[in-house]
């Protein structure tokens, strides 16, 4: 496995790939889920190229991004075993050059869920998507369904933009007692990571209503908020239940929906999500 | 020359062309200018595509979309001339789908001269040249100086997005009496023509003064100012003395400058502009 940080080094390497070339951005400090992603790529592409790099424009000032956790050597040694052929370890000088002041927005699907919480969060996020898509210059690229708003809102903007790219979601990969993988679920203690299994156990509650046949929005995110409220440690900050292509908050019957969530346990802010159909 | 129009008709196109690739982009119309691009593509460049597409986006409400001149075979014609590979001719339904909703905007630099003028202008621009970006992948980008901002916007957004691709800015093409060549030349009228002289002769008289040791921005301003209004018919809009890579407006002694302006000549407005040195 090649490891690069500049263009240029990306560039020259990219060159020598048989393509089709399949594209695993992450932010680092890997998990299952994220090697899952790669394990993907390395099935259907002739070459995979990884990312490695925690974008500060899509942190607010409050948020982690001094703490986000970080083990490069052990990320190289995941992806060269999960078939990565070129990883990319940007810095930010790379990333973000003096003067820089150019930025990719997506409108109606960032205004919801997370949108509404992180307001600068997805204009972070898609730009360094952009960046990383016109650098890389994908066939396929391979983002989790863990971060549900995200994949849609990479989605969009991969056909507004006219890239020439297929986007994969893969699915949640989840700890054995359920917990979604986060690198963020590093900072739990035993106690919070109990507390924080009433997250996967309410959407499972959900579907399993949901496939006994209920149908009421209202009903459904009011599952989950009760499994997620039995839980002392925790500070539930929504549970929606959207259409999963525009993410419009639904009412009334609802034939194909994602239930998607936020919740803090302590200082660390959780997310999970089911779609149902 | 092959004629594509969907974005996947362009990805096959694109497959079996040589590289490196160029990219001319343009809106149609074409004139002298334009060709003068294609033909610089085709001596630096194994393949050369281009493409027409007179993008809405980059148009206000009160501008000339609907009456924007339009000759696609003769513009077909010219291109192959000039050494096009490929001619991408996009519609509407192409580049703006149902739903769209996703931009690129650059900020300092689009502020001032025309974005000052043509408030939405840039945000079009930056987004469909991303759009052909994305789509066409090129090697090299050929723009020409006649659009002195357009250029510096589109060097600072590839810069900034990644993009790596070269942006090669060519010299205004003008007609033997001086005009700068564009496709809006043609709403003219004889009188109006000879008014619309003006503007590069104001800008000849600031060249010829600078040589001469004119340093002061004022004064460069006001010789190309006095020229303009000499004449009846035209209406001046702003005449700029800028640093070249930030466009922001320079006072007293100057030692590198873009002059550049924009003037009405009766319902068409004109640029012109001239990098002193």
């Amino acid at each position: 496995m090649k490891h690069v940080t500049t263009l240029e080094e990306l560039t020259t390497a990219l060159a020598e790939l048989p393509r089709p070339i399949g594209f695993v951005p992450t932010m680092g400090f890997l998990h299952e889920g994220h090697i899952s992603l790669a394990r993907r790529a390395s099935e259907e592409c002739a070459s995979v190229v990884a990312s490695i790099y925690a974008n500060p424009t899509q942190f607010a000032p409050d948020e982690d991004l001094e703490t986000y956790p970080r083990d490069i050597p052990r990320d190289k040694a995941m992806l060269e075993e999960a078939g990565v052929d070129v990883v990319w370890i940007p810095t930010t000088e790379v990333m973000y050059p003096a003067g820089y002041q150019s930025w990719v927005t997506v409108e109606d699907v960032t205004k919801p869920l997370e949108g509404a919480r992180r307001p600068t969060h997805f204009k972070g996020v898609s730009t360094i998507v952009a960046k990383l898509f016109n650098a890389v210059r994908p066939d396929k690229a391979y983002f989790g369904q863990k971060d549900a708003q995200q994949a849609v809102v990479i989605k969009r903007m991969t056909q507004d933009l006219s890239y020439p790219i297929e986007i994969v979601v893969c699915p949640i990969v989840r700890e054995p007692d359920g917990l979604a993988m986060s690198s963020r679920n590093t900072y739990l203690n035993a106690e919070q990571h109990q507390a924080a299994l009433s997250l996967s156990q309410g959407l499972k509650l959900a579907q399993a209503a949901f496939e006994d046949g209920e149908r009421d929005a209202n009903a459904l995110r009011q599952i989950v908020i009760d499994r997620v409220n039995a839980e002392e440690l925790t500070d539930l900050q929504y549970v929606s239940c959207a259409h999963p292509d525009t993410l419009e908050e639904l009412e009334g019957d609802v034939n194909r929906c994602l239930i998607s969530m936020a919740v803090f346990v302590g200082e660390t802010r959780l997310i999970d999500n089911v779609l149902l159909e």
